[in-house]
C-alpha cells in the first residue's frame, strides 16, 4: 500500500537495507552521509518520499536508479548528483516520446540502493517502488531480474558526480534486443564506462546509472522480488529499538516476518583479520572470523560472495545466497564489508571487538533459477574466488555439515 | 580535383600513410590484409574509390571514420566490417533527420587510417576528402583538428569487428558542447569504452569508430590539414617505383613537392635492439638504432613520440613533429613501429639487417599552435615518456646539435 517515509525513515531503512546487502550494496557511513543533508530547502523541494507498491505504479513508467562507485568515493558525497541527473535525463526523453515518468526502482537491497531511490524521488517529485532487483546486493548488471527478465537496457544514462553525462545505446552483435546476450555486452560496456568515472578524481569517483525504463506492464514482470524496502525499513527500526538483541531473535523474526530462512554458518566468535590480495587482477577481500578454534574466512568483490570454514571441505556459504554480518553488544548490528574493513587494510575498532554471527540467507528463487543469467552469473564470479564446484543452496550446506557431525 | 582511385593504387596509397605516420597508423602488414580481399564481389559493390578535395566536398554531411584496436587484431580481419558498421548507423542517423551522408573522412596519414576510409567509401559508395585530421599519425583524439576547431562528437558510434554496436552522447559537465573539455571528456570515454572491445576476444579486439559529422561548411574549417591521402599515394609510388633511393632523394622530395621540412635525426646505423616496458602501467616501446659509435632511441606508444640520442642533452625530436622510419636496401622503404617489432618483442628480420635512418618532419603547423588542445595533448604525452621539458621544433632541436658540434 502507498505509504510516505519521513526523514526519520531513512536511518532505519539504510540499516536494514545493509543487512540484506550481504556485506555489499554501500557502507552505512556512505549512505548516513547523503540522509544527514536530506531536508527541504535549497537542493530538496520535500523530506519526504512517496513510496508504493508495484501494482500501485500504474502511473506512468518506471526506471531503475543505482549509484555507482567506491564507497569510499561515496563518503564525501553531500547530495546523490550524478544519480539525479541521470534521472532526469531518462524523464526527459520520455517526456519528448509523449511518456510520463514515475517511478524510480531501487537496484538491490543496499543501505545506497534504497537511500539513493529514495533520494532521487523526493528530489524529482517520483515514488518509489516497493522492491529491488534481487533482495540482495550484487556485484554485476545482470544478475538483476531487470536483465533475466529482457527489459530494453536502451538508453542506458551515466552522469558522473560532477555531471559528465553519457547516454549508452548499446546495440547486441547477435540476438534480439533485451535477450541474454544483449544485456551482458551492455554490463561489460556500462562497468567499462564506469571506470574512468570511478577511478578519475576530476569526475568525483562517483556516478550515477538510470537504465531498464519499464512501462507498468513490464514493471510487473521485471520485478519478481517486491516488498524489500518495506522489509528493511521494519528489519533497521526492530534492530534500533533493539527487538533483535540474539541470533535466535534475528532468525526468528527473518522467517516469521518475511519468510526468509536465515541459518548461522559459524559459531559465534570476534573479528579476527582483514586482507586484500589483488594479485588476481582484481580486488579480493577477506575477512576472519574466529570462535573457539575454529575459524571461518568470508570472500568479498564489494559484496560478500563465499564463506569457508577452516575444518570442511565445502564452503558454508555461496552466492546468489547471501552471507550477512551480525553483531551483538553496543553499537550498529548490522555492517557492509565496507564499515568493517578501513580504507587501510584494518579492522574498524567499532567492530572488532564484539561478538560477530555470519548469517546465511537462502536466496529468492528467482536467483536461483538453473541455467538462468543470474545464477550463472554469481556462479561466474565464486568460481573466479577459487570455488570450482556447483551450485549448492545455503541450507543443503548447512545440512551437510551436520551430517558430518552425526557421522563423526 | 576529384579523382578516382583503383585497387592497384592502395598498395602505394598505403606506403606512403605508412611514412607520415610517424612510426603508427597502423602496420603494412594489416593494411594489406584488408586490401587483398579488396575486389568488386559479395561484399563490395565496387573495387575503385572516388576522392574529393575538401572544396569538392558539398554534396552532403561528411564523418571521420577510424578503426580502433591492435595492430596484430587487425592483422587478422579481412573486411573493416567494424568501421563499415559505424558509418552505416551515422548515416542512418542523419536519414532519419533529412540530412544526407556523402563523405567520410580519414581520421590521420597512416597505413590503416587511409587504407580503412577508402574501403569504407567503396562499400557504402560514398567519397573520401583528401585530407585528414593531423597530417601523421596520433595515439589519442583530441590531437586531431576535428577536436581542436571544436567539431561536436555526438553521436560517437563505436562498432566492434563482431557487431557489437554502441551508440555514445557524451554531454560535458561544463561549457558548451564540442569545446575543448567535451572534446577531452568524449575521448576518455571512448578510449575507455574500446578497453573492453580491443581487449576482449569475444568483440575480436577490432572496432570502428565514426564521430565528428560535418556539414560542408564545418568540415571547411575542421580540415585545415589536405591533400595529405594523394601526398601519401605520391609518396608511396615514388618508392615504390625506386625514385626515392637514399636519404637526400627523400629530403629533397619532401620539401620540392610538398614543402615538408625533413631533417635526418641520426647517422644512418642499423636496427639495434627493441623492448617493450609495461611498468608505468602502459605499454612503451622503444627501439634502439646503433650508427658507429652513437645510438639513437625512438620512445613509443604505437606512434614514435620522442627520439634521444646517447650523446646528447635534449632529444633529437618530440611530437607533434614526426619521426619516421626509412630504410635502404632490398624490401620495403617504410615501416611503422608494429612493422619492426614483431609481437615476440623481436626485431622483424625484413628490416633488422638494412641501413636505416631516422627521419624528422616538422609537423603541420596546426599540430603547433601554443597552448592549442593539440600541442598540449601531444606535450602530455611526451612528458608522460620521461621529457619534462618544453616543446621545441625539430628545426631546432637539429640546429642546437649543429652549434654544439661547432662549438665543440
Amino acid at each position: 500500500m502507498a505509504h510516505t517515509l519521513v526523514r526519520g525513515d531513512l536511518e532505519p531503512l539504510l540499516l536494514g537495507g545493509c543487512f540484506f546487502g550481504s556485506g555489499g550494496g554501500g557502507t552505512i557511513e556512505s549512505a548516513r552521509g547523503l540522509v544527514k543533508h536530506f531536508e527541504k530547502g535549497a537542493y530538496y523541494p520535500t523530506d519526504k518520499v512517496r513510496v508504493v507498491s508495484k501494482d500501485e505504479a500504474t502511473e506512468g513508467d518506471a526506471v531503475m536508479v543505482a549509484y555507482m562507485g567506491s564507497p569510499e568515493a561515496i563518503d564525501g558525497a553531500a547530495y546523490p548528483i550524478g544519480p539525479v541527473m541521470a534521472v532526469q535525463q531518462i524523464q526527459a526523453r520520455l517526456k519528448k516520446e509523449g511518456r510520463h515518468l514515475a517511478y524510480v526502482v531501487p537496484p538491490e537491497s543496499g543501505a545506497l540502493g534504497f537511500t539513493v531511490a529514495c533520494l532521487v524521488a523526493a528530489k524529482l517529485g517520483l515514488s518509489v517502488v516497493d522492491g529491488d532487483g534481487a533482495g540482495r546486493a550484487v556485484p554485476s548488471l545482470p544478475m538483476l531480474t531487470f536483465a533475466a527478465r529482457h527489459v530494453d537496457p536502451r538508453p542506458a544514462v551515466l552522469v558522473s558526480q560532477d555531471g559528465l553525462t553519457v547516454e549508452l545505446d548499446v546495440t547486441p552483435a547477435k540476438g534480439t534486443h533485451g535477450d541474454r546476450q544483449h544485456q551482458v555486452d551492455v554490463s561489460v560496456i556500462v562497468e567499462q564506462m564506469m571506470r574512468p568515472i570511478v577511478a578519475d578524481p576530476e569526475f568525483k569517483q562517483f556516478g550515477g546509472l538510470a537504465m531498464w525504463v519499464m512501462t507498468p506492464g513490464k514493471l510487473k514482470e521485471a520485478l519478481p522480488i517486491t516488498g524489500t524496502l518495506t522489509r528493511a525499513l521494519e528489519f533497521g527500526r526492530a534492530v534500533s529499538e533493539g527487538k533483535i538483541k540474539s541470533v535466535d531473535d534475528l532468525l526468528q523474526t527473518l522467517r516469521e516476518r518475511w519468510n526468509v530462512h536465515g541459518f548461522t554458518l559459524a559459531p559465534t566468535g570476534a573479528l579476527q583479520g582483514a586482507a586484500v590480495d589483488t594479485s588476481g587482477g582484481f580486488d579480493l577481500g577477506t575477512v576472519t572470523i574466529k570462535a573457539g578454534e575454529e575459524t571461518a574466512e568470508v570472500l568479498y568483490q564489494n559484496e560478500s560472495l563465499l564463506a569457508w570454514a577452516s575444518d570442511r571441505a565445502q564452503p558454508l556459504c555461496m552466492a546468489p545466497d547471501s552471507i550477512c554480518w551480525f553483531f551483538e553488544g553496543k553499537g550498529d548490528a548490522v555492517a557492509s564489508n565496507g564499515d568493517i574493513v578501513l580504507a587501510s587494510g584494518g579492522l574498524n575498532p567499532a567492530y572488532s571487538g564484539r561478538p560477530v554471527t555470519l548469517i546465511g540467507l537462502a536466496a529468492d528463487r528467482h536467483l536461483r533459477q538453473p541455467d538462468g543469467l543470474i545464477l550463472d552469473s554469481f556462479m561466474q564470479q565464486v568460481n573466479q574466488l577459487g570455488y570450482r564446484g556447483l551450485y549448492v543452496p545455503v541450507e543443503r550446506l548447512v545440512g551437510m555439515t551436520q551430517e558430518e557431525v552425526r557421522h563423526g
